[in-house]
């Protein structure tokens, strides 16, 4: 399995921060806002003698509580068909294993989340890649694309909404040319919706689920790591209206004994989050999502599409190489005592070249921080000697 | 992925109690012993603002503590060599993913955990095995057995020890063997030691890490979850002094982001816990087993060696075929309003026919209860039309 970008890239942010530099984190997606307190509160009042397995599914008041969050987006799931994993992690990697054999292939847009190459790798199977553009502001590739890149050994389509990395949310006209395709070859449709609480335009979220005639085929992946920043729980979900599919996961699930308890128990609480909690959490990602975007379309060659969902944009820089540029931010290069760590874009593609001089930014920090960040890129995009325009 | 026996018999066992009939459970490894109090208090004192990812290879001061943990058992690993895993099952997966490609083979002595079985299914790989028997107390077969079921495709060799499900220690000379075999033929050497603190005949341990000469071949699979009963919090280890190996387990850490941060916290707590604690739960299973043990071989036609080791024993029952026995004691058998839920033995073999007559069971349960079990499984075989002698 080849190493990511980013992952070469995080001793060499070690070791500026034992510089003493002071390094904003733009490359991950864990944020700094709080979790919400009825989380801790679970923690709090745990009142058990063991720490006990718990169910292979997961606990059925935990299920129950999804199933009720569910029905607010008018996704008709049961408590039956909603299975709890280790993180969304394990669902995508459950739903590959399931629904694939060795050799299998599941088409992706590109730009696309990194590690659904390495759980396909995990699973034998082989991510086909569409590009989408950032001059298309990352919309979905003409269908056709797709269209012609299916064989015999294509078995799903996998999309991720609103999109990791570019922030895409696609229309309601994408998912049902998705959703065509599907019922046409007879495919599956893995549907990553873990950024559906972060939509920032008033476009509709259209789940898979929403999409009538392949209720059998959908593969939901969700988790509650972003909705109430607690990724480190591992709390996720695999859901499937398809009994046969649901058989075949739990086999793997069973394999595992069970999802991590605690995990459970705080997950089961945060659904009980407070309006008021949900809220916050959405203004002030819609306020950094503005600043960031303002910020950076302001650097002079610098360019991003407007991100509709989620925490992320993809930018385009005036550099020869976003690897080599990112590199050089960490290894070589500070402003005031302070660099910034971003993603560089080439892993998320797979199409070699492609997002040749793009990166991935999250604005998971807070506003002061994502100011003082874009300084110093606008700096380190005049120091950096490979860069492509003029200073 | 063939479903286990003891998974087709889970809704049997739940009809039965739905019927209002007391089910006693000897068929899983959940004890019933507290969970140390300093886990509980880890959880009431967590002062933190945002349930974040943890590192992909585990929290360092969790790892420091393992480290000082194995070496009261002369295991002399660093904490750099410890990975931290959502469970040992997650340890077992990373293992077979790490070090076999697909259509690779390991050797493992039957009967086995059957869990291997689906692990080494999800890497693609292939689990050859080599039958141990009731006759001989379960002790390693000839190492010639072994050897000659080597091919090129042969990349490891799997044991458990103490065993799941026989209870059976490995001596020195049989772990020598072993380790002539990894050495001659340059394999990998998986041996899963969950349950060494629990070792009952004074007999001495011998870690996979006390064989001189293959420490680079050695991977050790650990677990909190039986040592402190905390089964739910999933936090396991895979430990390695290989680092070719460790950089190409980190990939597939780093895929599923990180183990469980609340686990984390238990299980570091969990190692302080007091030497009263260990020796109580120690000395429960010591009289658990005595009295269980002694039990079943005073019931005409049951057959068990005396375990060493773990929580688990195999059992020979005069039965025409302990699936079907197992089976009849869920669906058609009661006794003063009581059954027994049995793990039938053939889900840990996979020689065909091997292990009809036999069954696992834990002795989990408190004293009370195993009696109480006794008394209804002597009465299920007398009752039961299968039986191979005469009332």
């Amino acid at each position: 399995m080849p190493a990511s970008p980013i992952r070469k890239l995080v001793p060499l942010a070690n070791a500026a921060m034992a510089r003493g530099v002071k390094v904003y984190k733009l490359n991950i997606g864990q944020p700094d806002v709080p979790t919400p307190e009825e989380a801790f509160k679970a923690l709090a009042k745990i009142d058990r003698k063991v720490l006990e397995y718990s169910p292979s599914e997961g606990i059925r008041s935990l299920r129950q509580k999804l199933e009720q969050y569910y029905h607010k987006f008018n996704i008709n799931v049961g408590a039956d068909d909603i299975i709890v994993t280790t993180g969304g992690s394990e669902a995508v990697l459950f739903a590959f294993m399931a629904c694939l054999d060795p050799g299998d292939e599941i088409i992706v847009p590109e730009p696309a989340y990194a590690n659904y190459m390495a759980f396909a790798i995990s699973a034998g199977a082989k991510i086909v890649t569409v590009p989408s553009s950032i001059e298309d502001g990352f919309a979905l590739p003409p269908i056709e694309a797709f269209e012609k890149l299916i064989t015999p050994r294509t078995k799903g389509i996998l999309i991720c909404n609103p999109n990791n990395p570019t922030g895409y949310l696609y229309t309601r006209r994408e998912m049902m040319q998705i959703r065509d395709l599907v019922m046409k070859y007879d495919l599956f449709l893995f549907s990553d919706e873990v950024y559906r609480e972060f939509c920032y335009t008033g476009a509709p979220y259209i789940s898979a689920f929403h999409l009538d005639g392949i209720e059998e085929q959908v593969v939901l992946i969700d988790s509650v790591s972003k909705r109430y920043n607690e990724c480190g729980i591992r709390i996720g979900a695999l859901i499937t209206k398809n009994k046969a599919l649901k058989t075949n996961v739990m086999k793997f699930c069973q394999a595992r004994l069970s999802p991590p308890l605690l995990g459970q128990l705080v997950a089961e609480a945060s659904i009980d989050a407070s309006e008021e909690y949900m809220q916050d959490t959405y203004n002030e990602y819609v306020e950094r999502r503005k600043f960031l975007i303002d910020g950076l379309n302001r650097i002079p060659g610098c360019y991003t599409p407007i991100p509709m969902g989620a925490f992320y944009t993809v930018v385009s820089l005036p550099v020869d190489d976003a690897d080599k540029f990112c590199t050089w931010c960490l290894r070589d290069f500070e402003y005031e005592g302070a660099t910034v760590f971003m993603a560089p874009a080439s892993g998320f593609y797979t199409t070699p070249g492609k997002g040749r001089n793009e990166v991935r930014m999250a604005y998971v920090l807070n506003k002061d921080d994502l100011a003082k960040a874009l300084v110093v890129l606008r700096e380190a995009l005049k120091a950096y000697p490979g860069r492509t325009m003029p200073e």
